[in-house]
């Protein structure tokens, strides 16, 4: 590995941690606890691991002897920068307690579990990649946990390994797969811990006792780098209006945490847009508004962020797509005998009134894309849409007709931008890197403390990290029942971006007078060597739910 | 203006100047010179400014009392980051000299001098952009500065403001028309003298006394940043191949020193393109060989870096444009009456062979884009054509066929990229901070000193800034006669990336190791604060320039 200056400085970085992971660590035991909603149905799932007590560290100076434990370690799903300090974490805390623990790292995700596919993690291996983004240590992968003969296979080579825990790093859908491969094996009494640790750069894993999940700060500074570069560019050559999609198709947090820091002139929240059961032509009246009036005080430029999901948040556009994964699903013989240039009138003529016009309002390349390009379950692809350009083209089509009605002067160029893959692999953030640190050493301290079925919490991160409370969260008190596939499931709820929550209303307390006003900031890059105040904030986001 | 927190803390960075600029400033003046080619053309093109010397400016201690002079500022062409820097730097240089001077900016570009849009920039104004990206103190525009009309009306506004000096912040053709221009004022001995100053992120303004243009550095970090992101993102999932598309129409010195930076699988040079004489199917299989070679050892994934202006380069794709923008300006009526579903085969019948081949042999949406979308003069919009696209299309289109002839086993995912606004206006880094000062305060000293017709010179920027070289370089002696828009023209010959150069000759040594492996390197965001070694070094291009 060819090593930048930078990472090579940046090695040396020793991650911050909260007061109670420093000594001898006691455990804190609280109430029972309960799901937070579907009790019962919950409680019946998972009658191992439900109403376990909230757990919090405390500081000790009490020598304990902790015998060696090997410790497998899971990275499961999308990338999220801070990773490998998890992963770092959990080999100096298991390595701190008894210097004979072993930690294994399951490669390419849940997949190398099954497939027993793995490797030892030494020191020099480890050393390697603190403070480092990406998961390319032991890499991940989307394979599911979900079935008993892949716990009962991963449950061979754990026993192989002598595996004592295991903690898998993920999302939502991850730490639910967690807690009933914990479940499964409790009921088994196999020996085997499962622990979750919340990961996801989208935000949209926390509640009260996560308070965020971590990879969420790098990656939307990472973001909010870029789009305040672009807004300086917009400022300076006065002639764009730049439409930027980000990342985030469950929720909207990325692009609120971006509006947040760069006080863009528009921004869509998706989740406000269905709450108001908006329509995708309000939608774009709503932008090209701003667009108008910002061209009457002599301004055609602007910035635009828009949430990757979007389309899928638009109720219209839901019963559209819904309406079409029906139809074709049923008649894809008889689409696939009509000719290109008539498919649209044809698809027209078969929806219900509401739906059609709704299709007929796409513009051609949407329109065709959401009728070709189909996934292997036969849906119509949503994450294929270009949504920035979709918007861009309608708005544009909008403010044409105003221009004819004279109800807008000006000129509207646009260009477009998607950020994503830009950083869920940057270098961690110092918040990040110290917050995954925490989050490693945290679960090794619920393994030391033969726990499972727990989610490793650390808290109270908007104040110093020696005031981190650190300890864990049961995860079925994070779960409810949903329809999955047309069955109930138990999951843990997924984090929207709340209406009345208090980034939401600040946002929109300002937002009104960014459109208009041009009050860009620019972030700049993550630094990492500089002044507190710039190095170690953690995202606005964060800041306004905590001061709430 | 809303100021971020490491905006505020940048604000405090003191530019460092060369020594000679620090004291009282002494002219040491080299032997007279020439143009690099067309010698005769071009002293007679410019009678007044043909043949200065070289100045260097040396360390003094002599007391000069300079008198107050007025000095007008234009950003001209595309951002770059660093020209606020620019403009400090001659206030600070003016107003050391006689706190009574004055600086003027003109609004927008050029066009302000011409339609006397301009500010006063006072020190107030100054301080709240001091290190700060973007051109927004008084924004830039793509006037050109051309017609003697212009340059009369430019000079009614610099005798009614009393400004003695204009300073051109621009690119080759921004350059060579503040050389045609302080040549027509100095043959009208009118008193206002023009100097410029070399800017574009492109780096291709560059010769034996021009190191550098500015901004290329902190662009070419910022997406190198990025591109780092995404290979730690691609070395993560090992799963798709980035096809990304850098800035810069006219050479490939970003791809180039990107690909220095980050050492991607695959980097294409336009100028080797255009040298060996390849066509689009050339490049295409040469990617395709590497998607192939890393396939067979299981590697599914990799980074293509892309130059903007490639198909401009590739002989055959020219041939085509050509006979193409010739054919549609003389059809374009009978054209206009095919349907479009025959479009496709009715130009094909109508190219010679050769063109109708190529022609035949690019995708749909390509071809298509070249008969649709042309400019107000008629021509095909080569800029619109997504080449990042066009290439992972007719890869995929090989490889296909490759696979079915037992070739190639393995599956090939590509997701695209496109960077240039990201980098344009970004913070300066500490090295166009430090580069961009020098040469504003150095165009201050040449004010000073009388001269006209001069590029502002900064070299030896490898070195301590203490060991930086400051001078003047006659813009005539830069110059050669080119063909534009069918008449000879006195040109700034455009710097290409040479295949003889100390930067290709390390690429290319390196780029089969670079192409089987993965030897990627994340070189992370720009830091401002940390170590010298992570903060204060010049492009790899510069480097190695340096010292071949």
């Amino acid at each position: 590995m060819t090593k930048s200056a930078l990472q090579i400085a940046r090695a040396a970085y020793q991650p911050k941690l909260p007061k109670a992971l420093k000594g001898t660590v006691k455990v804190s035991e609280g109430n029972p606890t309960q799901s937070i909603a579907d009790q019962e149905a919950i409680q019946k799932l998972f009658p191992n691991t439900y109403g376990m007590p909230i757990i919090q560290f405390v500081e000790s100076d009490e020598q304990v002897n902790y015998p060696a434990i090997n410790v497998g370690v899971i990275l499961s799903g999308g990338q999220a920068p801070g990773g490998h300090n998890v992963i770092s974490g959990i080999f100096d805390g298991i390595k701190k307690m008894n210097k004979e623990s072993k930690l294994y790292g399951f490669i390419l995700g849940p997949g190398g579990l099954v497939d027993h596919n793995y490797k030892e993690l030494t020191a020099e291996i480890i050393d390697e990649y603190r403070n480092t983004g990406g998961f390319d240590i032991i890499g991940s992968g989307r394979t599911k946990l979900e079935k008993e003969s892949q716990f009962d296979k991963g449950y061979e080579i754990l026993k192989e390994l002598k595996i004592k825990a295991l903690v898998i790093i993920g999302g939502d859908d991850s730490n639910t797969n967690a807690c009933v491969l914990a479940e499964y094996y409790a009921a088994k009494n196999n020996g085997v811990q499962v622990i979750g640790c919340p990961k996801t750069i989208d935000g949209d894993l926390k509640n009260e006792m996560i308070e965020t999940s971590f990879g969420f700060d790098t990656a939307c500074k990472v973001y909010s780098e870029v789009i305040g570069n672009i807004q300086r560019d917009c400022n300076s050559a006065r002639k764009y209006w730049h439409f930027i999609k980000l990342m985030g198709r469950s929720a909207s947090h990325i692009a609120l945490e971006c509006a947040l820091q760069v006080q863009p002139n528009v921004c869509i929240v998706s989740e406000e847009v269905e709450e108001r059961n908006m329509s995708l032509d309000d939608v774009v009246t709503y932008i090209a508004q701003i667009v108008a009036d910002r061209a009457a005080k002599g301004d055609n430029f602007g910035t635009v962020l828009i949430p990757e999901g979007l389309v899928e948040f638009i109720p219209a556009m839901k019963r559209l797509i819904a309406e079409l994964n029906d139809f074709l699903a049923t008649n894809a013989e008889e689409f696939a005998h009509i000719k290109k240039s008539h498919q649209r009138e044809y698809i027209i003529s078969k929806l219900s009134t509401e739906n059609a016009e709704v299709y007929a309002s796409l513009p051609e390349g949407v329109a065709r894309q959401l009728t070709l390009d189909r996934d292997p379950h036969g849906n119509v692809q949503v994450s294929l849409i270009e949504t920035e350009k979709l918007l861009s083209e309608m708005v544009g089509t909008k403010l044409a007709k105003w221009k004819e009605e004279g109800k807008y002067v000006g000129k509207f160029a646009a260009l477009h931008h998607f950020f994503g893959y830009e950083g869920r692999c940057a270098a961690p953030s110092n918040y990040d890197a110290d917050y995954c640190y925490s989050l490693g050493y945290t679960a090794s301290a619920l393994i030391a403390n033969g726990k499972t079925g727990y989610m490793s919490s650390v808290r109270n991160t908007t104040a110093p990290a020696e005031e981190w409370i650190a300890g864990g969260v049961p995860i079925t008190m994070m779960m409810n029942m949903e329809r999955r596939h047309g069955e109930m499931k138990p999951v843990i709820q997924k984090a929207l971006v709340k209406l009345d929550g208090a980034p939401f209303k600040e946002f929109a307390s300002k937002r009104e007078s960014w459109a208009i006003n041009t009050d860009y900031v620019y972030p700049g890059p993550i630094q990492y060597f500089g002044p507190t105040e710039v190095c170690d904030q953690p995202t606005k986001t964060l800041k306004l739910e905590q001061t709430k």
